[in-house]
Order: C-alpha cells, then sequence, then structure tokens
C-alpha cells in the first residue's frame, strides 16, 4: 500500500490552527449529477415510503379491525390454495380451482355484509346467468349456420338489459355486482360454448368451485373475529350523538365566554377539536347509506335481529345532519366582526346556556339509548326541560332591553353598573346573539325529530325497557311543573 | 257431442226477466286458492315490473348518455366476442380469450376516466403481480421440499400487505382495483404454478389477452360518443350554481312576499323544486370528489387540458356546500311560528332583496363562467355591488325602529299610515329578519371565498380572456361609486 501511495503529488492547505489539510479535486459533473440525483431520488422515495408507512401505521392503530380483516384475507386465500397443493381436492374440481381462489379474492370485504351480499350477488347471477347461457348456446346450436349471429344478438340483449339496470338506484344498491357477474358469466358460457364441448361439465365444475370459495368467505369473516357492518353502523351513529353534543356545547360556551381580547379569540386545540366535531355528522351520509344497505345482508348479531330496521339509521342520520347544519351555522356568530355588547349577552347569555346544554343533554342520553340498545326513562323528562328552555328563552327574548329601560325585575341586578339603565344600541349590535337564539330554538327543534326518529327505532328494534323506568315510574311519566 | 250432454243433470233458476240461468257448482277450495293465489301474483308481479320499467324509462329518457353506455358495453362484448368466433384468433391466444371477455366485463365503465383508471390498474398489476409471481415460484421450486410452506406464506403476505394498502385513503382512491388485481393474480401465478408447467406461457397469454380486452375498452370509450368524467363534473358544478341562486331568490322572494294568510304559505311546485334545489348541493361531496379522481385519469379533451386541476373542482364544490349550509337554514326564517311585523319587513325587504339578487347575479355568473370556460369580466364589478349592498344592509340595521321614534328619512313615507311614528316591538317579533339578514350576510362572505376559488381554477386552467374585458376594460376594471 505504502509503495502505491509513493510518488504522488497532493494539494495541501494550511489552517488556522498551525496544520495542513489535504485539498480533494472536485470530482467530475457527470458524477456530481449522478450524487445529487441519487441523494434527490432517495430522500424523495425514502421520505413518501416513511410518510405511506407513518399513515398505514395509524390506520391500523386507530381502527384494528382492519388489520384483523387482512389477516383473514390472507388465511382465507392460503385456505383456497389447498385445492392446488392437494391432488385429490384439485382433481375433483377437473383443474379449475382458478375459479375459487377469484371468489375468494373477489368476494372478500372488509365486513360481514359485504361479503355476504356479494357471495349471494355471485352464486346467484352465475347460476341464473349459467343456465341462460346454456338455452342460449343450445337455441344456436339448432339454428344452424346463424349460430354466431343468434349467439352475438343475444349477448348484446343481454349485457344492454344488464348494464341498464345497474343505472336504476334501488337495483344498483343490492344487485350492482351481480349484474356485472350475469354478463360475465352469461358472455363466458354462451360465447365460451362455441368453442368448449363439455359445456355442461364446465358450467357445473364453475357452480362447484364458487360454492367452495363463497363458503369459505363466508366460514370465515363469520366465525373469525366477525367485522359487522350493522354494529359499525350502529357505532357511527352513536358516535356522532356525542360529537354533536360536545359541537353544540363547545360552540355557546365558545361565544359566551368572557375572554379580554374580545375580538380574537384564541381556541386551544381541544376546544377546537370540539367546535369542529359537526364536521363528522355533515359528511357521513354516503357512508351511512352503504352500511344501512350492507346491514341488511347480516343475520342476527348481537342485539339485532334478522329484521332489525336498518332504514331507520339513515333516517336518524338525516335528522342529526339536520342539527348539524345549524351548528355549522352557529360559526358565524362566533366569528362575527363587531361582537354583541356584554350587557346583551350577560342577558342571554344564562337562557342560551341552559337551553344548549338541555339540548346536548338529550343528544347524550340518545347515545346512552344507542349504547345499551335500551329505551330512556328520562327521555320525556329532558325533552319537556328542553322545551321550556326555549321558552324561557323566548320570554328572554320578548324583555330585551334595546334602547328603552331595562325592566328591573327581569336583569339579574348585582352585574348591573351602568347608571341610567338605558342601554342604547342597534340592531346591527345584537344581530349575532339574535342568530345564535334563533339556531339554537330551530336546533332544538330539530333534536326533537332526531328523538322522534330514535324513538322509532327503539320501538321497532325492541329496544329493552330502562329499568330505572320500573322503579321510579311515576317520577319519570309527569314531567315536573317547575324545571 | 249432443250425445255426450243427453241424460246430464242439471240446475237452472228463474230469473226476473222470465227465463232461466244454469247454476254452475262453486269450484274447489284448492281451485279458488289458486286462482286467488295466481291474481295476487300476477298483480304484485306486474305492478313491480311495470313500476321498475318506468322508473327505468325515466333514467334513461333523464340521461341519454346512460343508454349509449349500454350500448358500448354490448357492442365491445360483441366485438371480444370474434376472439371465439375466428380459429385463427381462437388459437392466437392459447384458447385464453375468456381473459379479454372478463377484462371488458369488469373494466369497462360509465366514463371514460373510470374505464382508463381499471385499464391502467390490470395491466400494471398483473404484470407486476405476475413477474412477483413468477419470482416467487422459482424461489419455490428451489427450495425443494418447502415449496408448499414457501408460495403459502408469500400469498398470505402480499394478501395482508396489498390489502391493508387498500385501507391507505391516498392509495384506495386511485388504486383500490389495483390491489384486487394484484392480490387475484400473484395468487393465481405462484399457486397456480404449482400446478401449471409452462407458467411463463401462461402468464405471457393473460397479458396479451388482458391487452386485448382493455385496448378493446379503451378504443370504444374514447370513440363513440365518449363521456368524460371531468365534463360531468365541470356541468355538475355549472348546475349546482344555478340550483343555488334559484334557491336563493326563490327562499328570499318567499319570505318578503306579501301572502294574506301569513302563517299557512301555499307554495306550488315549481317555487318548491327551486327553494329545494340547494339539497342537491348538499348533497354532492360523494360524486364531487369520485369524478374528481377519475377525471384526472383522463387525456385532454373538450376545453380541458391533460393537467387540468380537477382537485380545484372539489375544493370549489366545498364552497358551494358552505353556502347550501345557509340556505338550509334560511328555510327557519320561512318556517319561523311568528311573522314579523310588515313594518319591519317592509324596512329590510329592499335591501335583503338587493343583497340576495347581487349574490344569486354573482352564482350565475360564476356558473356562465364555468359554462363558458372565460374568465369574467362583470365578476369584479358584481362582487363590489354584493358587497356594497352587505353595506347598505348592515347601514339598515343600525337604523332599525325597535321601540324607538321611526327616523323619517330612513323609511319609505308613502306606506306609513301609523300615528305616532313608533313601533312598539320586541327582538321576538323581529328575530326572524334578523336570522334572515344574518344568513344572507353570511351567505355573501361565503360567495366571495366561492368566488376566489372558481378564480383560482380560472388562472390556473388558463380560461380564457372574456372579449368584453378587451372593449370595455376601463368601464369594468374600476367599479363604478354609486351602485
Amino acid at each position: 500500500m505504502a509503495s502505491q501511495e509513493a510518488g504522488k503529488l497532493e494539494w495541501r492547505i494550511s489552517v488556522h490552527n498551525g496544520t495542513t489539510e489535504r485539498l480533494v479535486p472536485r470530482s467530475g459533473l457527470s458524477v456530481r449529477i449522478f450524487h445529487w440525483l441519487k441523494d434527490l431520488v432517495m430522500k424523495v422515495i425514502v421520505e413518501r415510503i416513511a410518510n405511506f408507512m407513518r399513515k398505514a401505521w395509524r390506520i391500523g392503530a386507530d381502527d384494528p379491525a382492519k388489520v384483523v380483516h387482512c389477516l383473514k384475507v390472507g388465511l382465507a386465500l392460503s385456505l383456497v390454495s389447498i385445492f392446488y397443493y392437494m391432488r385429490p381436492l384439485y382433481d375433483g374440481v377437473g383443474g379449475n380451482a382458478m375459479w375459487a381462489i377469484m371468489t375468494v379474492v373477489v368476494v372478500f370485504e372488509a365486513n360481514v355484509g359485504a361479503t355476504f351480499s356479494k357471495c349471494v350477488n355471485r352464486v346467484v347471477a352465475t347460476i341464473l346467468a349459467g343456465s341462460l347461457g346454456i338455452a342460449v348456446h343450445w337455441v344456436a346450436t339448432q339454428s344452424g349456420k346463424a349460430e354466431v349471429f343468434v349467439i352475438g344478438c343475444s349477448v348484446f340483449l343481454f349485457a344492454f338489459t344488464a348494464t341498464y339496470s345497474r343505472f336504476v338506484p334501488s337495483f344498483k344498491a343490492r344487485f350492482d355486482y351481480g349484474a356485472m357477474i350475469f354478463i360475465l358469466t352469461f358472455s363466458l358460457v354462451s360465447v365460451g360454448g362455441y368453442r368448449v364441448d363439455k359445456l355442461v361439465d364446465m358450467a357445473q365444475q364453475r357452480v362447484s368451485t364458487i360454492a367452495i370459495g363463497t363458503s369459505i368467505c363466508i366460514i370465515i369473516t363469520v366465525f373469525f373475529c366477525p367485522i359487522w357492518a350493522g354494529s359499525q353502523l350502529h357505532r357511527l351513529i352513536e358516535r356522532n350523538f356525542e360529537k354533536l353534543a360536545d359541537s353544540l356545547d363547545a360552540c355557546v360556551a365558545e361565544y359566551f365566554k368572557e375572554n379580554e381580547v374580545s375580538t380574537n379569540r384564541n381556541v386551544d386545540g381541544d376546544t377546537n377539536m370540539k367546535l369542529q366535531g359537526f364536521k363528522c355528522v355533515l359528511n357521513s351520509k354516503g357512508t351511512e347509506e352503504a352500511m344501512a344497505n350492507l346491514a341488511r345482508w347480516e343475520p342476527a348479531h348481537g342485539s339485532f335481529n334478522f329484521r332489525h330496521p336498518w332504514k331507520l339509521y339513515v333516517k336518524i342520520g338525516a335528522a342529526m345532519r339536520r342539527c348539524a347544519y345549524c351548528l355549522e351555522n352557529l360559526s358565524i356568530c362566533i366569528n362575527y366582526e363587531s361582537e354583541a355588547p356584554d350587557q346583551v349577552k350577560k342577558h342571554f347569555g344564562e337562557a342560551c346556556m341552559k337551553l344548549s346544554s338541555a339540548s346536548s343533554k338529550i343528544l347524550r342520553e340518545l347515545r346512552e339509548m344507542m349504547k345499551n340498545t335500551r329505551k330512556s326513562s328520562k327521555m320525556d323528562f329532558l325533552v319537556f326541560d328542553m322545551n321550556s328552555a326555549v321558552q324561557e328563552l323566548q320570554e328572554t327574548l320578548k324583555t330585551v332591553p334595546i334602547e328603552t329601560n331595562k325592566p328591573k325585575d327581569e336583569v339579574p341586578s348585582e352585574e348591573d353598573n351602568n347608571e341610567d339603565k338605558v342601554i342604547s344600541m342597534s340592531l346591527h349590535e345584537i344581530l349575532p346573539v339574535a342568530t345564535l337564539v334563533s339556531l339554537l330554538i330551530e336546533n332544538a327543534a330539530r333534536i326533537q325529530t332526531t328523538v322522534e326518529a330514535v324513538d322509532e327505532l327503539a320501538n321497532l328494534a325492541d329496544f329493552e325497557q330502562d329499568f330505572k323506568k320500573k322503579t321510579g315510574d311515576n317520577n319519570t311519566k309527569q314531567p315536573p311543573l317547575s324545571s
């Protein structure tokens, strides 16, 4: 090594602590570009992958059911592969084990309802289209030279009809997948029959492999940590009730809180999350409808019967969304440019807080009803409470002191420190409060609609009576006269 | 015949016109039940089918593009069937023409973007999974006795990973179908390789048949009456602008219209449809997002470039939905139990109508912008108009005559027929008007956000300048001082 180094010239430079440092020649342009590109690519790719992995990890951590689903897919595929590994099984299905694998991959969905729906669709559509295809094939062979024409026309016609039916919403919601499988099987059987000799054998093998695939799917999806669309929907509605209640409380508290810098509200993260909770409700329409459609395919499970009225969940969801629209507009009041004067705020504060807390209590009670699938013994009481809060707020409205002498008996006098008892203000200043009041009153009406929808569900789904009802019946049946 | 009839007894009864009538014995219970059931089934089935057909007809009549799509599916299937009918073609793909048919059925979607996305997903995922499957199969054969174990584990792992990735929203939006095809192909190749000898041949044939299927789909979907997801999205946004404008106009007009029976508003069908128009905007989130995702796959068409900023449509849609939330709550005012007194309504009517018509003019101008993909020369002018209407409304608010002397110079005096110039009323009575005003002002702010979003789109998508801008530039650049 030392002999190789001998006789080699090098540049050195003195650095300020007395020693010298070797100067390395600059590498060529191409090398530098290569390094730069390598760094860039590595950085971009590594960063992207790391980001993706982080996101993926969070999804799994948030909802372990998703990880369970993935494990189940792996398990189902491994199971169905046995039809390849074992000679007798493989020969048993005439070398068509492929269809079983395909069925498992295509049919296995993240919840029981979706898997069931796809299984039923696939089996029924295959049998229907298969027999129709065989019939058409028979007609075609009888027609001699027109065989290709007959097959071609029938494929065109059936494909047209089945595709068209997929546009009809009521059909699409339940049989979309079936229509596709119908077209597929019909084309394969009727057109394929032109080349395949033992058509009936093929059809029968296909049906049996599909039956194998679907039964493996159903067994695994139902018996290994089942994930029910119905339960998910139920929990979604339950969570949404809580989010609405939190949002409502946070909104009204935020408006009436006494802060020094009144124009610049500083909201901490947790409150902000609560304030924004209603947005989940605004955006959950699609999920709710899809889930309700899937839940109808599911057998009885947990506290849900076979004919559980899943459609009512869509109705409840719609009623909740109407509340969420009100909450969305409450943000107008919070962000209003000119704040209402303190006197007005004080005047309305108590009544508004009372109404909002009565409303959110109902929302939380609805959540409890859903959570325990029990009828509520307190609901009549709470609704009565809310309605009297609404009336109280309306009374307060009637006595609002705008450019008039403030009535002494209505307003608490200890915080009353202006001398002449006249508050001079215009409607412009109290507009946000008026809007808030109006939205709160409307929200109360909409919550009542929601209560009715949940009551309907409780009756149709035979929710149990709350045990408190039996012990203290006379306490709850009659709402108290003074609340 | 006559000899058969001879000797047969029969019951006859005299009827009132002198002749007799034969009495027919009552048919047996089973026959009657059969007839009753037949009638019932026929009625139910015929009625249901008729209903379904009527619904289906309406769908086709409303949107002929759907019928065109069905025709195209039929055409594509008929075309791909040729691979069965013609011996050389059938042998050319080694008897695997089935895959081509399957590809057409599965991949052909109602618009170009969806078809493209599925084609690309299918081809890329098949090639990727196929090569991976062959590699795994090779490794497995090298490992001797552990072959089944190696294959099984790899299938489990890859199925797990691919299924998990389908839960990541950003991945799901674009590659959901690809992930499924990846699992399918990987399982078929790696597991199937255990039985199939010429694995590479099979893989190559599968890829070529899929290529045939996808190319038929792409050719038909692009060249025969193409239905572009992008255009549909663009039109959806355009229509929604119009619906918002109509709703806004109808709502405010409905509130301020002078009707005799004030508590019982009778709304005719057309107005009601306009009033409810905003509901389409409320519910279009899912469609917009799906369309925007698909439109990104589409090549340049019409006035849309390849890199048209489709994501901005989602933003515009969200801004419009915020306006729709305001309109949703305007219905509160219309349905409010106690109507505001006529004086207050008159006082605010003019300013509110002015603001609402300025707002809806902007919405209609936005629609025109979208329709013609042109920048608007009038927009600055209209926004200025709207803002001054907002200011005017706020001025009106400041002079509202509540329990105070009505200022003579602010209110038109010709309809002023109460003697003492004092309107005595409480906030309770003017609450609906206050809410309406507040919502209209907020709506104006939200419309301004929408204008900004559309402007951003116009800039990024290089909308043409409006020709009026060139002719009357100095007219439009500076908003007029008095509006």
